[in-house]
């Protein structure tokens, strides 16, 4: 079997070293995976507007990836910005961590709740849920009220405050899963995972979205699926003004 | 009563003269109207990646209404582009034809159908009903098989299709109100429901999104109501890369 | 543009000379408003047997706001009484504020919450939620606890258990619009949403359900919209024993 | 075991002669039916105006049952008039055919259609659905296209149209119970249940709504269960003016 | 009309001398009501192992009482154990208490919720309602906490917890009407409904499964009425490995 | 990183063979996958009977896998007989490819359709899609109407047969993935995508339900995670009468 390349694409411009290295660690016999950043974009996601600002360059680097040979791509934010246009654009498959983890937390329990920064994300992850179908599977969303930008700062804290919310979201919401509402969160899973033991829920999945989506990116390609194109048909060729940055890389079709 | 002013902003870069004119038509003894259109983007809408590059530029026209003292804003665009990031920069109403259109039908009849351009936008307009949470009213998506671009070129072309889809819709997926799927069509709400009447449906509501959306913004200039900073709070102040035209413009907060 | 008539229909006997006065002041440069209330009904509609016979004296008053031209009726009760069998005998627009809030609500925020008089209503709301089909948007349906018709009895007690139950709304049930489920608590919107303020809730849409609904019909005549008949056909012509009082109005087809 | 008394309530002037008869043969060794019928109202219920006329008579009808010793009360439309109110108005079970044979298709199979008389049921029947939460189990309303007061004139035509919209429901539309949606069509499930099996659609349930929901009152008489008090708690005391033939029998607490 | 038999299956092997007296008290002067026991599978039902390999001796016994003139059987537990395949087995109805009780509630009142022994059966409740349709309807699942084997060891603290779960169910979550979610509880429903009144809540309905489900199969024969054999069509012929027992009374199509 | 063991269990007895040198062709540098097969219950699982007999059997084989060290269990069935339950006997992830399936279609594309063998499923998948939550997106079942153990007479009229209905479901229910219903289809995925590419449907992902359950199975392998301990606790310790072959092999707790 030749080896896959698989690459995550990072839509903010803030610090991602370390996703940088642990996307490598991802990699395994039979598949490499690294990591790129956006050039133009907000620091970091936790509005409609920063989404929105995103995803542009972010498309740059989707269609990029296909170019060079890459076989799939996950975008490194639970907010998605970038998959579904992107799949307009490209034919590999390209996941994202918000909707991946959502389906695979129902594969692991009855409902999920998700673990997310700051409150006003709420509304955002209730509608990818009502798209995706699982509104209904959806338990809470609940936040531990730091800034994406200040996850680093206090890896203590943050840990404490994603056990205390995750025990909240059992205890009160009836969550059986936890998923991380933000990519920022890379891992914390293990730890939670003790953390709810400690605090009387044991058995708890606890999933952080990047590394789930990117083996269920390993699976796709196994299984050589890709994203259907009656939901997302090639890009028609239209003018288009002042995005030379993106235009100048689009297929042909989509020029 | 001062007059208001609302502004239509067009986020396609295709001719939109007469869209101009109409909107001007809008207006009454209290309220002015006008229209104004990106300089940035596709020239048309019509998918995922379309939508998406038409955002930034609108947001910048959202930003700009405010700043001039405009009292609300209405998009021209079925898909809502920049609609909701566009609440997150401002506290005057921000319109969707999309969103409101479908409000509007389900006050009107028990289930509508949405007649569109083309058939691949079936899945965006399913997923903003369900985001509406009014999936279960919407009885079908159909679409007259011709691109945006083309639809001012034959005009009875147009209206014969409109008037067969409609008739599909109602006879076949039970719709009791119509609504164009497309902002495009604007001007042709009359010519089916008289085509509806010919064709043995009188009383069907049609849906010309633009103006009813427009009428929908002095309803809620009258009621001096905006959308819930609960849901769509200011975006936070946060470092930028790429996005001058738009970030120049920007209120102090989300700089 | 022809100055239009808007009658509001009050389908309880109780006082509602304040109501008159305040109907009378949503009239603007191109629309008179004017109130008119049942001769035959309950003092007040807190249950299901009060909505039941409030309703035929209302369907006389609705027929005769048709005879008399007025442009469009909206009931003043938010259990919306007589307001669907109302479209089946006349073609003007008839708006029930219960429907009407309920869809503003939603193009103004994530999720709203009802606040109404007493416990009893929340399964009729509830279920006028389904049948609008935003059971998934209704945050909750919570209630102050005072009667109808003793609301005007203190006005400072009713502003502060609404504003109460409003910050329960928001904070416990996850609101983010706030509607009047008793329009009965007409005027209360300013003081409410200034409160929330005080409490830490700024940027709230606090919806007053008769002006709002009054606006709309506005906006629908506006835009020559009514409800469809394929929803509501004309009623059949067909005998009717002991209503006289309604049926020596019916139009020539339903009599 | 004494003898318990269940009544079949006819809301609408029209004839009930047959009916009368078959309410009588549902008793049984140890419950009498009989059937009374208003005095007030339509002379029959196909529309949302005819159905709000007949309500106020047919609770004068339950009350007076209660206060008979009549042990349970049917009423004998699937619009189900006055069921909801009448639950506040008397403490033994009120039963509406529509309510009932809904939830009792649900325990027999898969998915039913109802098959009614026109087609301007379909948005009264979908919402019905909708409040009992069976929205996803309804699989059509489909009609025969005649007038409830021709339904006698031509029972071969009847049968022959019953059995032919029953084949479309099962064949197109994956019914896998057929339920009627008028009580007029009393005395024809056997007909139609033997057309089917002609029609290659062997064992296939059909509900003749009367019936079952008469059979329903004995079961819930037999299990000492009656409506919830929180759901329709006792209607309050209060001034009503104009319905003189209900108020005066009405219980003390509701006058 | 000759008499009928109804058979009450227990799917346990745990004592149950006390249920089958009480199912012969739900015999009438119609109805012959007899209760039997598996003698292979669980003593109790706690879990979905236990629930499936309660399924092989049920459906022997489903189909014996066929087999022996019986004319309609309730299966003995709130999981509904071997109630679907057992319709493809038989032609006489197979009613489970607990897809039968959820409907039954729903005819009661607004919501329900289901009280039941162990938190561990939130997911299977929740399930069968979804099934049902009826998820909107269930208001929330609680459990009492003690085994169903340890059930009848303290009747008084039994019934303390019973009433205590029902109150926080009505109380906090909205319940109108409770349902026992073990056939164990059988007899506690009287002494519920009075423990609500003393607690404040008059009027619940409180719904022992086992006796209702009865009365719903009485009902069902009384209407003549049985499963669709479009959702359940009998089993075909097939090769059947290692359950001799069962497969020896299947009837000829089946074996 | 050490070699992983993925093992099929096959939950009929019909001949396997194909499936297991399939099974083994799933394997990779890091991952063996062998296929066992029942020794009790049916030849073919086409309804719910069949299903309920094969999980006794298919529980010891799920037991037994963990005992021998296997990491991960896939039932080859999609009516996941034995999944759920399984879950309580074993902490090694057990996956069913119904489950599996429905949450992958979701991440390919908008809507999918099942096609399986009879029609007789159809309520079994749409029951199955109920508790995933995934109503919404399962555009239709679609059967070929040849039962399991004949799919392998004709591999040509099989693969026209499943072209044929997923033609149907693309144009006529809006399909946009293909999922097969009967892990019998085994290896008929790229025949039918490029089928349907002769039949104008370029670009459809399809489904084999098998091959890419066993992907997702090394997926969550990988990502160290097994299903929620609070969704399926440990079976309780209990009498079990009858089962020896399966009780004998049961973790301590569980006997």
């Amino acid at each position: 079997m030749e080896r896959r390349r698989i690459r995550v694409i990072t839509p903010v411009t803030g610090d991602a070293l370390g996703d940088a290295a642990f996307a490598r660690s991802l990699g395994d016999v039979s598949t490499d995976v690294d990591l790129v950043q956006v050039q133009r974009g907000p620091a970091s996601i936790e509005c409609e507007f920063e989404h929105s600002i995103a995803v542009p360059d972010t498309l740059r680097l989707i269609v990029e990836a296909e170019r060079e040979g890459v076989d799939a791509v996950v975008v490194d934010c639970m907010a998605d910005p970038g998959v579904r246009p992107g799949r307009e654009l490209v034919q590999i498959p390209v996941l994202g961590p918000g909707e991946t983890s959502m389906h695979v937390a129902c594969l692991l329990g009855h409902r999920f709740s998700i673990v997310t920064t700051e409150p006003r994300s709420v509304p955002e992850f209730e509608n990818q849920a009502r798209v995706a179908g699982l509104g209904d599977r959806l338990a809470s969303v609940r936040s531990v009220d730091i800034p994406v930008l200040d996850l680093a700062a206090d890896p203590q804290a943050l840990l404490a405050a994603l056990v205390d919310e995750s025990v909240a979201a059992i205890g009160a919401d009836g969550a059986h899963v936890i998923v991380f509402g933000c990519t920022g969160m890379l891992g914390f899973a293990d730890g939670v995972r003790e953390g709810l033991v400690v605090r009387g829920f044991p058995g708890i999945p606890v999933i952080d979205p990047v590394p789930v989506t990117v083996r269920a990116a390993q699976a796709l390609l196994a299984c050589g699926l890709t994203h259907s194109a009656r939901t997302w048909p090639p890009a028609p060729a239209k003018r288009i003004d002042g995005y030379e940055f993106l235009t100048d890389v689009l297929p042909e079709g989509a020029r």
